[in-house]
């Protein structure tokens, strides 16, 4: 325990702000014994687990520190600070660690110093990695990545209905920015207004992306030439941002009759995504060219033909085949996604407490849909230098099928 | 060139919606070849250049690639994906590359193969690294993170001006949050406000940091007991969050009289941050408890004290110790920080296009202060239970002395 902040040696579960948002206790246990199924599985003797997302996962808990899962026996978390409001969050021990070198004690004493040990080296740090391997010479190093991802990919009951929450905070976001726009409003404004729905509505603010380099605020809400601008996220639509630092999403540019604004929002309720497109017809339907709303019903859909084939069973490539050949069909190919045909990398991506999990709809990920997968599907066409048009719902995999989160109408949303 | 999307081909600088935001081009060189020079009295042949803020500094795009900084010689940038947008974004040759084999390749043509090549091992993950030492067996990898961290650390006129502008958003959404908030908000209803007013004043909402782990939304509003929770940010202050995923910052507590609402919040301008905290009596000066109040006049204290003793030539660490020891005198050294008194680990930080940049106002950081540095410095007490207190202000170095950012008076605001 944490002796060197008096506060700390307080702290019960019951006093935290946030007491009724805990993870249960066996929600917990039940992700630490999937991920040590794989870890036995992999002939893995410990896993560090050390970024946030996958920290809170199978902590209920982000702390600055260490999770160590043995393959078989108990969790045990080693806090750098705060310690004793961790342990108040989660139902694992934690001990207060400072250094690494406290941190290869406890391997030793663990007894898997000279073991196989996983670390997710997608996201740790080259030094964080070069520090431990030179602590520890006798151990062998592999990757958890890809075993972690896999544990996550499959969410309970309790993690469904945070997914549910936060589809709802953006279906009401998406209707109080379409009841508000009006030409003049600058992205910017579309945006901030959003923003401050979804807040209101408990969202974290924070969205996670695991790959290294991503970072994502809100969504993007661009209209016209703009929402076509590539960007440096490799996601379908860009756009300028105000500025190049933050070289994504809305930019001043005023909205004008005849755009269509796009509103690719995120929701977020206690750590869960949702992600949904739609677009609004900033001056009223009838201001939109008639190709543009051509293409926009195409998206809808494919995404109406995707979702329809989505069961488990189901390889996440054979979708994105299947979205693909019906862009090729459709004369469609050169514009489908924002890139070209052989380089349309996905059509969708697992959702959860990241914004890029596993499944993802693309070219090499045949390991078969399962149900509580969660995935969000965007069918889009990017039209460069006028305009952008797209779709895009989250699904549940269910034991049949899919169940779409939240269900609500495809149509385009008028402004005013 | 990117010859994938037909659309990329056309973009000119004067088309992007953030053309009078690029960086100028004479900026982008002095950054080069300030890097440059410190390469060279390193002995290094080449830097890789490969985390946002980084790759931001020094080519004036956000990109999803390399940045390859020789130590004599012209800047190349090579970008995975929208190549046209960034060659209108930068001054820099950009080619389109998208596998680690034709950066080798590109290395290889450079003739550095076998040289010793630098890369930011703080941040770039395990798994590239990996890739590229064992793609790169006879050259030598050494860290990039300090030699780049102290050329960013000294600021340009033209980032300098950024910062003012950063510095004027908070100022401003500080006094419209002091001038709404009452008594039966919730600490999410004041932090709202604040966004939506930061976001009104041009900030890009994301927050760059570069620590692993580290994650920052705006900053942190709370008020009472929950300022004075700990969380795993190494902050002094900490704050529950809405739920553990998110555990920092606002809670859906409700404000009281007799409270004081912490605002601890950063601007965000092309890139440039700001860090000020001020706290508000929410239900007017009065209802306040008097120590809280001697406490936080205490804070204003030390923060004039240690800025006035700041000037070029000054180390660090030196204004640390200073607060330090005004906390021991004064009987604060418990409380001071939000640590005990042997682990304080430090008083203040710079700021530039992240939240945790060089100088560090702590132990340790013995190179003195230069002209053109910013620096945050947040004198703070926590009183575990009941409420933390303090004051922020960021300043920049100048030749004599340093320049409060932005200058506004350091009482209590008074809420309604």
């Amino acid at each position: 325990m944490d002796t060197t902040a008096p506060a700390e040696q307080q702290i019960r579960p019951e006093d935290l702000p946030t007491f009724r948002y805990l993870v249960p206790h066996d929600e917990l246990r039940r992700r630490a014994a999937a991920l040590q199924a794989r870890l036995v599985a992999a002939d893995i003797d410990l896993a560090i687990v050390q970024t946030n997302a996958d920290v809170g996962y199978v902590a209920g808990s982000i702390l600055d520190g260490w999770v160590l899962v043995p393959a078989t026996g108990e969790v045990k978390v080693l806090a750098r600070r705060a310690a004793a409001r961790v342990q108040a969050e989660t139902c694992w021990q934690v001990e207060r660690m400072v250094a690494v070198k406290q941190l290869v004690a406890e391997l030793g004493a663990m007894g898997v110093a000279r073991g196989r040990l996983a670390l997710a080296l997608d996201v740790v740090p080259a030094a964080d990695y070069l520090k431990l391997a030179s602590a520890l010479p006798d151990a062998e190093f592999v990757d958890l990545t890809h075993h972690i991802r896999s544990v996550r990919a499959v969410k309970s009951d309790w993690e469904l209905d945070n997914h549910r929450i936060a589809a709802e905070q953006v279906k009401e976001a998406m209707h109080t920015v379409a009841y508000q726009v009006v030409p003049g409003h600058t992205e910017l404004d579309a945006a901030r207004l959003s923003e401050g729905c979804l807040r209101g509505a408990g969202h974290q603010g924070l969205i996670r992306m695991r790959r290294f380099g991503g970072e994502m605020f809100f969504g993007m809400v661009c209209a016209a030439a703009n929402a076509a601008l590539p960007a440096a996220l490799d996601a379908p639509l860009g756009g300028s941002g105000l500025y190049p630092p933050a070289g994504k999403g809305p930019s001043l540019q005023e909205l004008r009759a005849g755009d269509l604004l796009v509103l690719d929002l995120m929701g977020c309720y206690n750590g869960y995504l949702s992600d949904c497109t739609r677009v609004v017809a900033v001056g009223g339907i009838e201001t939109v060219d008639e190709d543009l709303l051509a293409a926009q019903a195409w998206c809808v859909d494919v995404l109406e033909q995707v979702s329809a084939t989505a069961r488990p069973g189901v390889a996440p490539s054979a979708l994105y085949q299947l979205a693909l050949d019906l862009a090729e069909q459709s004369g469609h190919a050169a514009n489908f996604m924002g890139v070209a045909p052989d380089q349309a990398r996905f059509v969708g991506h697992g959702i959860g407490l990241e914004v890029d999990e596993y499944p993802f709809l693309a070219r090499g990920f045949d390991e078969p849909l399962q149900a509580g997968m969660v995935f969000a599907l965007e069918p889009k066409l990017v039209f460069p230098g006028r305009a952008a048009v797209g779709i895009e719902d989250a699904f549940i995999v269910t034991e049949t099928g899919v169940e779409a989160l939240p269900a609500q109408p495809r149509t385009v949303l008028v402004a005013g």
